[in-house]
């Protein structure tokens, strides 16, 4: 009976993990934590239903996809009102490509999350966009759209979703803004002030010095991506100066 | 002045019988009417918005293509439970395909609507599936997520999608009446009873009858999809039956 217990009392406790850093994740309370479990399902368990249907990520990354897509084409439509079908499509394949949704993966490090019996180290690069798919599904089969659609903009399009950028107009903000600096004879500092170390998703804050004024601060899951963001910010503060020297 | 006045006039109810018939189709009151006025703009009138960008239905087309994957999307995650990500996606191509979508607006008969410089009839097959494509846009710009599913609910997936007969378990459910009726010695009848000719949207009503008793009824935009609608009806209710014999 002990060890019943035990198994009960620790699988109860991993759910309560489970939950809370998935909490932090999702910015708001999941509802039915099934679903969540099923996206970070790997199908080496060979999980099955009561009605013997496999169990597995697989076909919340389909579901995940297909709103992925949506959400992105909804955003674009509303943000380009002058790009045509092609522009549109185009743009979409570009945010929602293999690569990009491998680092969003990789950033919320969701691998943490996969019941597996195949060694994590032994997936390839495609397992953390893949989980990142599954878990938009997952959000869509327990909250809906909406919450989808929330978790999209907060997690995607607003950090870093750039048209600008995607049109390979700018191919880099921080790279713009040294040039500006080394050009007009200005110093420039980017300082790395915070690593919240113990939170389930690593996080960077930055602060840039411009003439040892600070112009901008940013924080992003990446020392790159905040250097980034933090150029990008004080490239947009500072624009009517960039362009007029 | 009253030439203006006159055409101002005639706008207006050419718009308001846009607005009527349009009801009709969507099920629901439009309540930004120039979502739909977009959706069924072709590009041959070189319309532009104030900023000078084009305003044609593929931008609408290319958001309604979206929404109605997803739709389907969650609608086959939540049908078939048994399906891995392949057989989903096949089954989803199978609904949205090209000739299934032209069908579709063809039945609404949404070419009438359509604003061109021209020719209608030098309009290719795509014409209708695009403009239902468009339509779904619109619907979600107007209305939502929500109501761009309810309608995908009630013109696509209600009337017309059958997993079954997807799978190519079930050709046709007429066939296989017919083929039950000969086995086992029952006569059989499609009537046609009703052909609602003024409304936007035509309709064709079926009794079928067997043995001279009305078993199924249906109603459909084509003869045939009312009577293969009947057949699978009553099918249903005869299931049984024709399991045993």
């Amino acid at each position: 009976m002990s060890v019943i217990r035990n198994i009960l009392n620790s699988r109860s406790s991993k759910d309560g993990n489970f939950f809370i850093a998935l909490q932090k994740i999702l910015g708001f309370k999941p509802k039915d934590i099934s679903h969540y479990q099923k996206a970070f399902t790997h199908r080496s368990l060979n999980q099955k239903d009561k009605l013997g249907n496999a169990v597995n990520f697989e076909r919340m990354e389909f579901l995940g996809d297909a709103m992925l897509s949506a959400i992105i084409a909804a955003y674009l439509f509303k943000t380009v009102p002058g790009g045509n079908e092609g522009y549109l499509t185009k743009m979409r394949s570009k945010i929602v490509s293999r690569k990009h949704l491998n680092e969003l993966g990789k950033d919320l490090n969701l691998i943490e999350f996969v019941q597996t019996n195949i060694p994590k180290d032994q997936f390839g690069a495609n397992i953390h966009g893949n989980l990142f798919e599954a878990l938009i599904g997952a959000i869509y089969g327990d909250r809906g759209y909406k919450y989808a659609k929330k978790f999209v903009y907060e997690r995607v399009i607003n950090p870093y979703v750039d048209i600008e950028q995607l049109e390979g107009k700018v191919i880099s903000y921080k790279s713009l803004l040294i040039e500006w600096c080394q050009k007009t004879k200005k110093t420039f500092n980017y300082e790395v002030y915070e690593d919240s170390g113990n939170e389930e998703v690593k996080h960077f804050a930055v602060k840039l010095r411009i003439d040892d004024r600070v112009v901008a601060k940013a924080r992003a899951t990446s020392k790159k991506k905040a250097e980034e963001q933090a150029s990008k910010r004080a490239y947009y503060a500072l624009q009517d100066k960039i362009d007029i020297e």
